[in-house]
């Protein structure tokens, strides 16, 4: 087992790697930029290197630096969290390079599955569902009507030049094909002097499902259940629960397999989420696989009740999995709490905290690293807390949720909490009628 | 369902069922004394009645004034919470009177287990064991021998007006008895003046394990595990957890059963204790019921998945239970974090709390009503918070515990944090070698 763990990251994460590392009677190197100096995972760590200024070029993400930090402090691993290096194949390289277990992916695994085109290929090869549709630029109306069919109806057609839905257009049906082909290309060469289109299917009512699995050294890899990650804001995750209001058990098994198929398939080595996009008839659908722990990590650790974090450093440390595959027992669902103006376009909103009162009791658990009188700074993410609990039922989780958020008191900053609140009394919501679109139509109501 | 419950206590345990209550929708009202005016339970529930002056007789124990509050209130029930009047049978006499439902127990299950003599003969006619021994004094030395003979050696002589070990006799084996009687009705005349003695077996190596029970108001009754109080201090329970270590599953089967036939046989209805001396073999005695929620109930909660007030307020409100009984699917413990200084014979410390930082992450439970600027008034209980963990295991729980006694910051009063943290490194707690006589030997270390 290791003897000691740098963590490349700050905040909630870099704390929440600490706890575990102190659990499992490991040593912990916290690295932190001159803006960090006052944040909990420096205090609470065993040795804390100071790796730069601010912007985070110049710090978390300077492998040179961290790197440093670890040699000097002996370390023997680096956990780098979510974000910043941990899923550069670059500085999983340098880790081997210098004889540090690096605890994620290898190189040549994040660059498989890091490049979105190799990634896709990688999956249809291990037989996971992709979204069907064209490789690159269509030749002509043969071909597309080609694609098209393979595909299945509705499909939407894409100026590869496009944005802001100029050159776009769903085809409901095979006769409307040839109008909106024609139509789509003028426009696109109006638009973008380039007429260049690529076919997908249409996936209706999105809803964003990922998997979380864990693969061994040995080739082996489970899977712990789905997250339904669908209210998003700009593809910003919001909130996320699981088991999925719109899950089946035919369909989790479905899921399941694929994301173990694919883990298995590339062989894959430590904790990893399969994100897929699931459609109103539950087909499903591989969008990309993060290489790295995730933000939302913690529901699956409530309904699966064990430590995800401690996993990952069980299986870079070489012990292997047992293989099952965990089906949820209890319903668990995360708030993001930002430093965000809920009224005012989620617009940042660091500063400092002058009053803070956490919220506990039965199935509540705070993920966080502020306090009262931390300086929120306006350097990075404003994620400053994860509020999660668990219930038997979603019904009892939501109004657990409530009661949580109705206690929970952060002063001196704006943040997330009123949208939350207003999120688990939305009609949707409540009713699990919701897709990745949800946000777009999302109007917060004044304040009471 | 009720529509709107009275808590007629103060503190952790007036949050503790208020948040359940807000997660069921029922409405709550909060009765507090001056002295608690600033507490969290009177901000968190929907209506607050001041019932008083500070000491408890003048108002947390004033049941006019409690019973006028439901009145004013329109309460249609009373949740009394531990301590205070919940194994009080004239108020629950009154509840009943005042057609408010008293979720507790009746007065008459109260009076029945609230008595001793009458609880163990009631055991006794359930088939449940209890400390075999005389009934009062004893008459003369053939009846000790007859005796002591039945209950099986080794047993305890005590001299009726006893007090400071005086009179009191450990015998070990037959051979020694007639010499014990002779000597202790000596030491007991003449320090006592009255020589009546009775005799009671002796129970090596005593465990306090108590079984949790649910009875339903159809007659029905169901168990929930076990949980080790063996460490105590003045009978006052420092920390619990379940499984107890001590724990065989062929003996919980058997203590679940006895405290399901014990609560059937009474037509139990809601939760209860049912509290048990286990000895070194391995047998089991009962001690006394609690008729009420208790302190450490948490520590089921989180291994059995559910809220035990929650199921409180079900059954009180006619909703059967299933008849399943529960076996820990984790490991919990609780800490009770007490302002007293266990470097002062635990000496109560009240006062202002100046900074507050609780612990989080994954299973990691604080229940506490208070807060960074909170005054801790001396009028009451020194418990001013619950630490509650669980893992997997018991050495992970332990591991747990220790990482988020270190990361529980209170300052402003002195607490018995450093006590828990020389505990969960005791090489006999660590080993789950303890009895009750555990801390009679223990001595903190010096301040680090």
């Amino acid at each position: 087992m290791f003897k000691k763990i740098l963590i490349a990251n700050r905040g909630e994460i870099a704390l929440r790697v600490i706890r575990t590392c102190k659990e499992m009677g490991i040593k912990t190197v916290a690295v932190y930029s001159k803006a960090d100096a006052e944040s909990l995972h420096v205090r609470f760590a065993d040795e804390a290197v100071c790796i730069g200024p601010a912007p985070s070029s110049e710090s978390y993400l300077k492998m040179s630096n961290i790197i440093a930090a670890a040699e000097i402090t002996n370390a023997d691993a680096i956990h780098p969290g979510y974000g910043f290096l941990s899923e550069n194949a670059k500085f999983s390289k340098l880790c081997e390079e210098h004889d540090i277990k690096f605890i994620g992916a290898t190189s040549e695994m994040i660059d498989k599955m890091g490049d979105k085109a190799s990634a896709k290929a990688t999956m249809i090869a291990a037989g996971v569902p992709c979204i069907p549709g064209s490789e690159g630029i269509i030749k002509d109306f043969a071909e597309c009507e080609k694609l098209a069919k393979e595909a299945g109806f509705p499909v939407m057609l894409k100026a590869t030049a496009g944005g802001g839905g100029k050159g776009m257009r769903a085809v409901w049906k095979p006769e409307e094909l040839q109008n909106a082909w024609d139509s789509a290309r003028q426009e696109a060469k109006a638009a973008f002097g380039n007429d260049g289109m690529y076919l997908e299917k249409l996936i209706e009512e999105p809803r964003h499902i990922e998997i979380q699995i864990i693969g061994d050294s040995y080739g082996k890899a489970c899977h712990l259940s789905e997250r339904d990650c669908s209210v998003q804001r700009r593809h910003q995750k919001l909130t996320e629960e699981t088991p999925s209001p719109f899950m089946t058990d035919e369909l989790r098994n479905a899921m399941g397999n694929a994301a173990v198929k694919a883990a298995e398939y590339i062989k894959y080595e430590g904790a990893g989420t399969v994100e897929f996009l699931v459609d109103k008839h539950r087909n499903f659908y591989f969008m990309e696989m993060n290489t790295r722990i995730q933000v939302e990590h913690p529901i699956t650790e409530e309904v699966v009740d064990f430590d995800l974090i401690r996993e990952q450093i069980l299986v870079a440390a070489g012990v292997p999995i047992s293989g099952k595959n965990y089906t949820p027992q209890l319903h668990s669902i995360e708030c993001r709490i930002n430093a965000e103006d809920p009224y005012n376009g989620f617009r940042p909103a660091p500063g400092r905290i002058v009053s803070y009162h956490a919220p506990g009791g039965h199935g509540v658990r705070i993920d966080t690293h502020v306090y009262a009188g931390y300086m929120i700074p306006s350097n990075y993410d404003s994620m400053i807390s994860k509020l999660i609990v668990s219930a038997q039922t979603r019904e009892e989780a939501i109004n657990k949720m409530k009661r949580a958020l109705d206690e929970y008191v952060i002063e001196g900053v704006k943040t997330t909490i009123p949208f939350h609140r207003q999120l688990m009394d939305h009609p949707d919501y409540v009713a699990g009628n919701y897709t990745t679109k949800f946000m777009e139509d999302f109007k917060m109501e004044p304040e009471s």
